[in-house]
């Protein structure tokens, strides 16, 4: 890029000194408009958050405390436990306005102590032992197990046909159906492909299937299992099942094809316990002329049971604690007040999330804008937002107008979802705002072992959290 | 997303259904004006050229031969001319009109056997090894290597004035300014500081210094030293330069602050040996309406001589020959002339580029558009154009256009850099593009031993495929 500004007899000279450089714009098209007093405010203030984030975050150091000391945090377990400690202690640390645990009843769900899946016979048997990891709130199996004959099938018209002829009956089915890979947006993917794992239990066994085997929800060729929530339809008999890799998936699938007798066998020691106490953790910044008025940030602080929910989403609770930590850093007295949710139960219950929308209601909090972290720590590219119906138009009109102050750091804002902690406060008639990281490598990770701290960028991660302070900041000034 | 649809009382059931899902748009504000026929033709192209790329890519599989089988390939190596016979063969299974080898001399650096570093004395004398990677260029040490006391600058300012105070005469220099993490784009903090790399050595040996330690050019903190080439200025001795670690940078200099009397001693044994023969590799679709007129993309085949050269620059190779690959695959015939070049020598040389270029004019070819990939093989973010000042306007104009047939893909067109290999193409006055992926974690591997192929993710290195594929289908077609 610097090459046209010297003669061809230099151009070795500017090779060796700019090595593979090139001028690439992040914000490809900055098009700043002529500023006023307000916007070139606004620019300093945005460039002191960042420059806070990349120089002076904290994000990175307490994922890797969330990651490393405490490890996955289902409801009800002892790392969520910790987690709920641990996050009160950080947020007490940042001297904000207040800092509170918001009680909330969580169900629990544990894996127990055996969880085996074999391919034609036991291990003694000489039957192939393949990892598998139980679907969220599935069912357990006796110590001896269930088996069955292994039906694989890639469509619900394929399993009910399958089931009217009576093929189905005291077999295990074996759902592979793959996300698509031509959505480019994975989220697209994963809602196509989701419902084997949601409903493919009930739906298999109402045919008389006795077990699930689930393709993983992943795009990724590898080894590790994907659990995820399932829910059972109680009108049919609950019956376990497991998520295996795509790896495996892909060899079952190749197994079948050369033998179609295959018979699996599991045993799974997972069952749930009774309602157990837990919190949400919430931290805030009191607004100096709408203390009433609020806008939320939150990420969802329990996880899956498996790796260390690094993306899912100790990401979204460090970013928004971090939120209010770079608000304070730069001296910034916000007109609403500005609350860090670390919503708990967002895996496999969302009690969490109704309970905060239930005390909000209770207490008559109006939420401006909630604004919430669950799409994985990678690099930032913008917002989507909703909100009820009647008020829709004219506030998306509002935040849309931000977007040029956005554009130089790599951010849009757009129409689209939210998140699920942040659903239940729809009905306030507030702005609803999902933070939208790259999504191409999230399935690779998402409730899966490897969803670990090393998986984490330090940059991207840092990056997120500067983008939703920047974007609290301008709708606190800007939107009312 | 999906709970505004549903009643509270559903709203478990909606949670466990979607999991963390929520409709993240990647595009979000592909607002697509009302549609006609050509627009409509050119959507269809482009979404069959990302779906071929994602369910029938052969970029990755490519990229782990290369990485895995084949290496690192400095010009002039053993690598290097594996790397010529493998692209060249590649290109030939594709059925593309023509393929073949474009000779041209490259310059021969290498490493040697020798290469170490100490922190006050030898490994004998009790002193700290430490790992380094001399400079591309640098000459090496005789056996008995050399060995001066260290001087920590980060300014040239600091450098000059120790060195007119005769403070810098017989000391080894340690230039240890980091790169600016407030940049958003890591390319301009990567511009701000390589002059240490590129010009330090005789700067250096301007003031006397017998040799050089340089701070790895990375944002990421871990033990990599990052290579990368250096250019000395004649008029001074030529001092042996190598780059150390972010990790051992800030180590060395904290141990500075407690004991300044530290010596550096250092063993190398790079030198140069005599120019040899390589090639570029090329590789094209001949245009049915304008033969003459090209669009080229590229990326260089050769790569330092540590790691995989995955990110820099295996994946910009992988890419463009899958470009070709993608084009067949759809069935379109292009009006211009295609091409695919791997360009040998980008790193320590250019002599590819400019041979290239040179031969070009030589035959009267007209490049309307070069496109190189030279910044890694991460998510897609868009592309920047440059061309020469008189026809920059017009042309951009009209490559601008095509915008809005790209953004739902995640991609924008912009004004910047393009690529080193290509910028002798400039005064054909035709357009030059470099193609911009994500620039987070490009640094964190660049000129390191951790460029290696698992640091790809197979889906952004096709989605990067895709972009290059649906932006030269565009050209080929809209842009005279």
């Amino acid at each position: 890029m610097c090459n046209h500004r010297l003669n061809p007899r230099n151009l070795l000279f500017a090779t060796l000194l700019i090595g593979c450089f090139s001028l690439l714009p992040y914000a490809l098209q900055a098009q700043t408009p002529a500023p006023n007093a307000t916007q070139a405010a606004d620019e300093a203030a945005l460039k002191k958050i960042y420059a806070t984030a990349l120089t002076d975050g904290r994000c990175y150091q307490w994922l890797e405390h969330l990651c490393l000391r405490i490890g996955h945090r289902l409801s009800g377990s002892a790392g969520a436990d910790k987690a709920v400690v641990w996050g009160k202690s950080m947020l007490d640390s940042l001297k904000l306005d207040s800092v509170w645990l918001q009680p909330v009843m969580v169900p629990r769900w544990v894996r127990g102590a055996r969880e085996q899946l074999w391919i034609n016979g036991s291990r003694k048997a000489g039957g192939i032992s393949m990892p598998a990891l139980a679907l969220g709130g599935s069912v357990g199996t006796t110590e001896d197990g269930i088996s069955g004959k292994i039906v694989e099938v890639k469509s619900w018209a394929a399993l009910d046909s399958l089931g009217l002829a009576g093929q189905i009956h005291g077999k295990v089915v074996f759902y592979n159906r793959p996300m698509n890979p031509t959505y480019i947006r994975t989220f697209d993917a994963y809602r196509d492909a989701v419902d084997q794992r949601s409903s493919g239990a009930s739906r298999a066994a109402k045919h008389g299937a006795v077990g699930v085997l689930v393709r993983s929800m992943s795009l990724k060729i590898d080894g590790f299992p994907h659990t995820g929530g399932l829910r059972y339809d109680s009108t049919y008999k609950l019956i376990p099942a497991v998520a295996i890799s795509i790896a495996d998936a892909e060899r079952l699938s190749a197994m079948l094809r050369e033998e179609s007798n295959l018979v699996a066998a599991m045993i799974l020691g997972c069952h749930t316990l009774s309602d157990t106490l837990s919190y949400n953790v919430i931290g805030e910044i009191r607004g100096r002329e709408k203390p009433k008025e609020i806008i939320a940030v939150g990420g969802h602080l329990d996880s899956w049971d498996v790796g260390h929910g690094a993306h899912d989403d100790g990401a979204g609770c460090v970013q928004s604690m971090d939120v209010l930590r770079y608000l304070r850093k730069i001296g910034y007295r916000p007109r609403k007040t500005i609350r860090c949710v670390l919503f708990m139960n967002e895996e496999n219950g969302l009690r969490g999330g109704r309970k905060y929308a239930a005390e909000a209601q209770r207490k008559g909090e109006f939420h401006r804008c909630a604004i919430e972290s669950d799409a994985g720590g990678f690099t930032p590219r913008g917002f989507t937002f909703e909100a009820e119906e009647s008020v829709f138009p004219k506030m998306f009109e509002k935040v849309k107008a931000l977007q040029p102050l956005l554009e130089p750091y790599g951010l849009t804002i757009g129409k689209g979802g939210s998140g699920a902690d942040i659903g239940p406060l729809k009905s306030q008639k507030g702005l609803l705002c999902g933070y939208v990281p790259d999504p191409q490598r999230y399935f690779d990770v998402h409730h899966a072992a490897s969803d670990v701290f090393s998986a984490i960028n330090q940059r991207e991660l840092e990056l997120g959290a500067a983008a939703m302070t920047a974007l609290i900041y301008l709708i606190d000034k800007h939107v009312d």
